[in-house]
């Protein structure tokens, strides 16, 4: 039996759209970063399928996203019910910390009483009903002053995701699925991942953040007190006449922090962030191995195509063929390869060494292929 | 002590320019055939590089070609001296028999002691001068009356050519090199062909055959006489009124037949064929695989990239890269892995597989995709 929740009236869903997503390189790319990507073959990109996932929680009036200046049109195209007014761009990327932090002090303004709820542009998620469910007990958890964050139970012993172990249950909050959040944990490696699996307890963390706007600022403030009272004054000028002015001046000399630092981490050693174990399928696709996983729906035997004009034949051959062109792709004997096939750069990798490809990326910054990225 | 050679001076090289060379597809097409590319980065086709390693040996009167219809004029852009009376093209392919017997036929009319020697447009020689110095040794033998071919010492045991076993040393036509055929051997296992090379008398296979024009038809008669016949007619109206007319009717009823069987291996069972044991360096390139050895001369770890606009970034691969195209082809973790980057198809294998490109082929031959090939 769940009461009713009129605190959902008061949620406001915040899309940070940052991160080109390099190790997903050629596909991503500087002006084509991988939330602007249709990664699941299913005709929309990230950002549009996480607009589409929580459109039904709220009005186009409570729906914000956070993105670069040099994303603004593709993001208008991709979204067009978007309100001008909740389109903020970063003039350049300074973390999470001050997209969220920015996001909330603008609807503190707004709404003292607003929840804000974070949502990564490029995650992918199946289970629409299950996410909203639990977006629903986090935004119950939120408005009695904790910091809530959902969890994913996990299906294997994943080393590429940060684990939270969570405690007690807290029913007084919510009747079912919230928990106290004991500690986040980092990426482990796979004994690791395997011992949290055996033990039970422990959530795969999808980054995800519910709080009050007021709440999550007042967190941050206890670690990062300039950067609260910044965003705040840059919140107070926004849409006003002088705003570019105080953005121009402040913005840049922000600090770069990731959110789970100055908020989550704090939070949970100060007992006020829960977490919600929610039984939607998420994955944050960060690389080609977790692309082809998430098109052949794990089986590794299968060739995942993923394209509008791929033309792909292949003989005894395994892994994911990514194409741009209408050129056939032949593969013959190639277990677990990658091949991205695009207009100016064609990549051959593995799905072991797909992770790797950041590593090129990074070897191309500094070598002079820097118009290739 | 070698005698002067004046035989030399009636040698006639004919190049049998044919087969598409399937497995180095998608390199290989129907209107670019392997003899027309360039499978060494040398700048110059195959078949070019043939011409300008026989050219020391004969001027163009004695320079001949025979081709498809359809190459007639590649044939003629890549090589500028050719003759048109030494340039003979076929309306279909009719294998190895009709096309030298044609030669030999059209020869023997010119000059009955004229001698033949017959040298594969599509294959690599490193070591001209070793090269001509054998078919000086060839030419010799076959100036008595014999059927010559070119033996070439095994460096591996390599399973994908065809051995020549050689018998006792013919030091009565030549001081040096030349011996009595005992049998040809098909393309061995590999258990077989180590056993080759311990055993030693065995040479692979280069399929070059040089005799005297009426001795080569003289053989190919007792197995094929009604081929012979038809071949000597239309040799006789070559060049005439009259010639388009036979060879129409003539042509396509010719067997299709290599001339392994139809002369080299009948004559070797009867004692009048030898072999030039030879020291250069040969290969036949059938596939990507030889290629990629050929280039890198052999180092297994070595990338080898073929192409003028080929660029190429890689992190701890090796094999062969093939381009096309002036993109990029990034390769992450590949070990032996061959990539070649065409206009309108990419083909991924491994050397291992190289040898299945064939397969592949003979699929989209049924398949639909013989637009491709």
């Amino acid at each position: 039996m769940t009461s009713p929740n009129p605190a959902l009236d008061r949620l406001t869903c915040v899309i940070p759209a940052g991160g080109v997503g390099s190790r997903l390189w050629p596909l991503s790319r500087a002006n084509a970063p991988k939330f602007l990507l249709d990664l699941t073959g299913a005709g929309d990109s990230l950002l549009s399928a996480t607009w589409s996932r929580l459109a039904p929680l709220a009005p186009p009036e409570r729906m914000m996203v956070v993105t670069g200046n040099a994303h603004r049109e593709s993001v208008i195209a991709q979204l067009p019910d978007i309100l001008p007014e909740n389109l903020v761009t970063e003039s350049e990327p300074k973390d999470s910390s001050a997209a969220i932090g920015l996001a909330a002090a603008i609807l503190e303004l707004r709404d003292p009483d607003a929840i804000l709820g974070s949502f990564a542009a490029d995650h992918v998620i199946r289970g629409d009903v299950l996410f909203r469910r639990a977006v629903a007990t986090a935004v119950r958890a939120a408005d009695q002053g904790y910091i809530a964050t959902i969890g994913i139970h996990p299906t294997h012993a994943a080393t590429g995701f940060g684990y939270i172990s969570c405690g007690e249950a807290r029913t007084d909050l919510s009747p079912f699925d919230l928990y106290d959040v004991t500690e986040f944990v980092e990426k482990p490696d796979s004994a690791t991942a395997e011992g949290y699996l055996k033990a039970g307890g422990y959530l795969w963390n999808a980054g995800m953040f519910i709080a009050k706007a007021s709440v999550l600022l007042e967190q941050m403030a206890l670690s990062e007190p300039e950067l609260v009272d910044a965003l705040r004054e840059i919140a107070a000028s926004w849409g006003k006449k002088r705003g570019a002015e105080v953005r121009e001046r402040l913005w840049p000399t922000l600090p770069k922090i990731a959110i789970d630092y100055s908020v989550a981490e704090p939070a949970a050693a100060a007992g006020k962030m829960v977490c919600v174990a929610a039984h939607f399928e998420w994955d944050d696709v960060g690389d080609f191995a977790s692309v082809a996983n998430l098109l052949t729906r794990g089986r590794p035997s299968d060739l995942a195509v993923l394209g509008d004009g791929a033309q792909v034949l292949s003989d005894a051959s395994s892994g994911i063929v990514v194409s741009e062109s209408d050129r056939l792709v032949a593969l013959v004997g190639m277990e677990d390869v990658v091949v991205v096939d695009t207009a100016d750069v064609l990549l051959v990798t593995t799905k072991d060494r797909a992770q790797d490809v950041k590593r090129l990326v990074e070897r191309m910054k500094v070598s002079g292929g820097g118009h290739l990225l």
